[in-house]
């Protein structure tokens, strides 16, 4: 087995392929890194790659027409992303840039696109991990309405907790975003985001390991449903 | 030919099916009417349909913690919905209402799900309306970050437009949401959306026929952007 087979194998999608389908596949993939702040896919033109993130961290941003920047979601290692234009053949509809250093594995979309429809269980993968995207937005869109910005962060916070696997049901590690890739999730301000930071770590919902954030999920609860239904 | 197969053959969707696939499960397909503001799907329990909607119109809705209403997207005639559950058998993410008198066709998941996986094109045509959900949401949630009630408004405006079919390119027929609809869209009150509208008439950027909307693109265009554009 190759090393680039190897390499393909880390990703699940990619584990559905048949041994046949991903030794064709392997000598395709290429791998490119990127700084802290780079921008691995401009909004516009169609992607004419799968993508899949190796290490490191990324989020899809865009802007509004006043100008104000919008973030839309992270991209964790294991993810795969640029799939909308593999699909449609439409245009990639966000700016997707790197928060850390990261690694990303490109396989050309012309010629990973008939293996997907072609399978069964990859159509079937593909179909849920786009499920499972409409279900991510349609929280993240229930949260933009809560009217506290407390509660909405809390909210926030659930949802990227939600997103970690492989975690003890209690306290969560998640990657600490900074208080501006924050902000521009959930339409506040920078300033409103540090502040209720520092009510959440002085009420110890969360605390600071390096740059990791730990987070106590029965507080959080409590917190994010405004305690009400607590005596 | 039976009556059920040619109400079927009315969806997109179904129209990539074999004749023989549509012949087994066109004696499987019901029909219901529900009357305006009725509840046609309950968010919660996972759906065991998917859905088809014939005639009417519907919208999706949701609550947040705070107990503020959310309206996600509106079906037209011709679409499908529910089939988040089909696909990955969780619960259903919203309500849908009937904002019209309605009828809707029901085709039971379990019959209907390996038919849409293994074919390419059927799993391919999910794979694309799923693309198209993610996409609108990102527009969707690009809007709600605009500051300027007006133009977020037009640019709400914008996306239903876009969404209707076979139209002329300068002036745009859509049904006439009613001001609470599109103030749930877009995280106003209604007594917002109704002061922006009265500006909207008085400025010809938009037309009542009726139950239906006369848009004009290109004023509407104008508006949306702040008319920066222009000298």
């Amino acid at each position: 087995m190759s090393a680039h087979t190897l390499l393909l194998q880390q990703f699940s999608l990619l584990r559905l392929l048949s041994a046949e389908a991903l030794e064709q596949i392997a000598p395709l993939a290429s791998t490119r890194d990127f700084a802290k702040r780079e921008m691995v896919l401009a909004k516009g033109p169609p992607v004419p790659y799968l993508c899949f993130l190796m290490e490191g961290r990324l989020q899809a941003i865009d802007f509004t027409l006043d100008g104000r920047e919008v973030g839309l979601y992270f991209i964790e290692p294991g993810d795969y992303f640029g799939e909308l234009s593999l699909i449609d053949g439409e245009a990639q509809p966000e700016f997707v840039i790197a928060t850390d250093r990261a690694r990303v594995v490109l396989l050309p979309g012309a010629e990973i696109r008939p293996i997907l429809f072609s399978s069964p269980q990859l159509a079937e993968a593909l179909s849920r991990r786009l499920a499972q995207r409409v279900r991510q937005q349609l929280s993240q869109r229930q949260i933009l309405a809560v009217a506290n910005p407390l509660h909405r962060i809390c909210a926030q916070l659930q949802i990227m907790i939600g997103g970690t696997p492989g975690q003890t049901p209690q306290q969560l590690i998640i990657k600490a975003p900074t208080h501006q890739e924050l902000a521009i999730m959930v339409n506040l301000t920078r300033e409103t985001v540090t502040r209720t930071f520092q009510v959440l770590l002085a009420q110890g919902v969360l605390t600071r390991q390096g740059d990791q954030l730990l987070v106590d999920k029965t507080k959080l609860e409590k917190l994010a449903s405004g305690e009400k239904k607590e005596a």
